[in-house]
């Protein structure tokens, strides 16, 4: 196939007939991606930048929910990049979405003001000094290396727009480290939302809406839980899924 | 009785034989008390501070469970210190508990890292101009009008002596501000737990453990549903209150 280069696959989105290359050796989008490309809003014509886009499933699962009149996603890792690229061109979405492999310190600085929604699904994890020599990209794409909060919230703030929007998927473990940057760099918490695995567990994830500019508390939406206690999906989980088929909960 | 005031009257705590003097027109101690005082840890020989200790419901509760070699409730409004007094006096608890009628802005100047343990049920609502004129004790025990959360953190950390514990209880739209305090005074989050009213609901109030001096990262403790589906207590509220009938859950 003309899209795909050795050791890639393409996996089927079952949504608007879309699909994408994903590498098995590097980082696989997994249901954070979904679920906060599920949570973003994007109204009719607005600009949208994907922080850290890696295979390019934010702006390709946006592109099909939204009107926005464009995606950029910016990614740091240039066969990464590369590879997104290929997969908005095999859908025909380049018209509607560019990618651009950059540093998002770099771009925003030269993006001042120029988004209307900022969302990102950034590494999770701290970056102990011992990773220093594991580049590989799901290392990058999971630790701290090339980003991490404080410069995340600093470049959200700088792309957006007054009462620019910024959506973001984190785990709940760093809720200080985020909220006090989020307060910081006036990027204000207006909703979030707890993800649970399932009933009597930890919360697994936090999905956040932070609007520049804005006054101070937040709108806790109803917790979100991934499975029934029989270990079926959700009905939540399906309603988001549209009741498709995609399976690379690999994060 | 000769502990009672007029417009007062003696609720049994069921624990310990511990009872309680509270004021119909006053603010009565809620669920909230009662789930702050479970989860504040206590070691043997720790001295413990409760800020805005209203009627005294924390440091009593405390002094049943815990080994604390003192417990100082301090109480800004005068006629609630002195009923908290009465209190403690009427569960002949004064050897172990003091309330002291005094702003904790000022207490916590002349008391600077005296603390193992503070702890608080503060007002949890902002401060409207509005309500200015209002200083009645139910305004102010449940409004920023004496205390707000920069004032509260700033005080812990100077009553807290380094690596001391601060158990709070908020709600959980005012996050970012909590969060935010903490971060700045060196009080880190270190253990959370959100609180459901019941299933499917948004999370209603959230507790919090700060340690003076501790590094990043939270550690989420699994989240406390009050009600079954069907309008019971949970089993872990009848746990909580050993199966007491403590039934003011007025906040």
């Amino acid at each position: 196939m003309q899209f795909l280069k050795e050791g890639e696959r393409i996996d089927d989105l079952q949504r608007d007939g879309l699909s994408i290359i994903q590498k098995e050796k590097a980082f696989s989008f997994g249901v954070d991606a979904v679920l906060i490309a599920n949570f973003t809003q994007v109204k009719k014509d607005e600009k949208v930048l994907d922080i850290g886009t890696g295979t390019g499933i934010i702006p390709i699962l946006l592109s099909a929910k939204t009107e926005a009149s464009s995606i950029v996603g910016v990614e740091i890792q240039d066969e990464m990049a590369e590879m997104a690229n290929r997969s908005v061109k095999m859908n025909s979405l380049d018209e509607k979405i560019e990618i651009v492999c950059d540093d998002i310190k770099e771009f925003a600085k030269s993006n001042l003001s120029s988004f209307d929604v900022v969302v990102s699904n950034p590494p999770y994890f701290k970056h102990a000094s011992a990773m220093i020599s594991d580049n590989s990209s799901k290392m990058i794409s999971r630790h701290e290396i090339k980003i991490n909060v404080e410069e995340l919230f600093l470049s959200a703030n700088r792309l957006l727009k007054p009462k620019g929007r910024f959506y973001l998927i984190h785990r709940p473990d760093r809720m200080v480290d985020i909220f006090y940057e989020a307060r910081k760099n006036k990027l204000e918490v207006k909703q979030a939302k707890m993800v649970y695995s399932r009933q009597g567990e930890k919360a697994k994830l936090i999905v956040l809406e932070c609007i520049k500019g804005a006054g101070s508390e937040i709108r806790w939406q109803k917790p979100l839980f991934i499975y029934e206690d029989n270990g079926e999906y959700s009905k939540e989980i399906y309603e988001i899924y549209e009741n498709s088929k995609i399976t690379s909960f690999s994060k």
